[in-house]
């Protein structure tokens, strides 16, 4: 059975899951790296962008399931860029360079059409203006039987959330408090019951928190 | 040095210290007692309130702290009970039957006069219209040298975080989402800044968080 998954999404204590004011100089907005340093001292981040090192603990066991039995991606637009509205051009191929770490389909929602984007080392963005049930029946039919993994923004995570479509959630509390940006939490009272719930923290000071959906 | 310090305050990851609609049968409004689980199972809470019995973990160990070396309780008027405006009459006299579990001054900040109260077992109640400052002025000069704790609820507990008048801040993440209620964090952007932080998981599943101000 294909499974639906997040991974490594990163909130603050009063739940927000990025800042104020994203932009081209500031993907998380005003939470700057606060909600991600635990993240990218990982040997899986630094693996993920073709360097070596980092470290290999707690934090790393759990960034490194990111990608494990992965056969698809679903995104939010202000995850694959900064801009908003109508495509200006079509310059912007997403925030990771020419081989981006996603290696499979990875399906952006957008309003907005544009003609799909393929790179190097199997990543193909294709551009998709669907509710969350109609990208996923899109996802799963790109990903060969394997799991699809919602990738993030908030808003997307959040979405998929409220129409009971996650199997699998890991999130990391970060002890930061942002005071504003985008909410993950919003309109999903009571959401713990339709999880079981396991909590760790690390020598990082995040915890993880784990939701695997009751059977 | 006299410090001000919190103790075993629960909140959401949606970041609420309390529910929507309290009331004289649902203290907590509808979070019903979804917060304080973990609590009512220690030691601790059991000895507070005259029983015997109870786990002795991790999760006892912190709320045992509560109440060493403390000399006063500077509490919040919807902590004491669940009226508004002004008192109809002075019969209800907090949840905590004749003998609270305090043996101390508390301070209950409130605009509505009220003559104080003398309880059994060592616990009195004034009642005190004052900003933070002026009522940890009062408080401190009744604690007799020894600390001072800031009972809740969460909006009096927010008051004395902006006001930067918290040493010692011990707050509870519990991994349910209510969605509304009364929030903890509002207004507190970058709290972490002023505080040294530690965490702890415990098998109830909820993660004790230490904030300790940095000297």
């Amino acid at each position: 059975m294909s499974l639906v998954r997040v991974h490594n999404f990163s909130v603050s204590l009063d739940g927000y899951g990025t800042g104020e004011g994203q932009s081209l100089d500031a993907p998380f907005g005003h939470a700057a790296d606060r909600l991600h340093r635990w993240f990218f001292g990982t040997r899986a981040f630094r693996r993920m962008h073709g360097d070596e090192g980092g470290e290999a603990g707690v934090d790393d066991a759990m960034a490194r399931a990111w990608g494990d039995g992965i056969g698809a991606e679903i995104m939010g637009r202000n995850k694959f860029g900064p801009q908003r509205g109508p495509w200006e051009d079509h310059e912007w191929q997403g925030w990771w360079g020419p081989e981006p770490p996603f290696h499979t389909p990875v399906f952006v929602l957008t309003h907005h059409p544009r003609p799909r984007l393929e790179m190097a080392g199997g990543t193909t963005f294709h551009f998709l203006a669907a509710e969350p049930e109609e990208a996923l029946r899109r996802a799963r039919a790109a990903a060969g039987g394997l799991d699809v993994r919602i990738g993030g923004g908030p808003s997307t995570v959040r979405a998929f959330l409220a129409a009971d479509l996650i199997d699998h959630l890991h999130v990391v509390v970060v002890p930061v408090v942002l005071g504003r940006g985008v909410p993950l939490w919003d309109g999903l009272e009571g959401l713990e019951q339709r999880f079981r719930t396991e909590s760790v923290t690390t020598p990082s000071g995040v915890t993880h928190l784990t939701f695997t959906r009751r059977t």
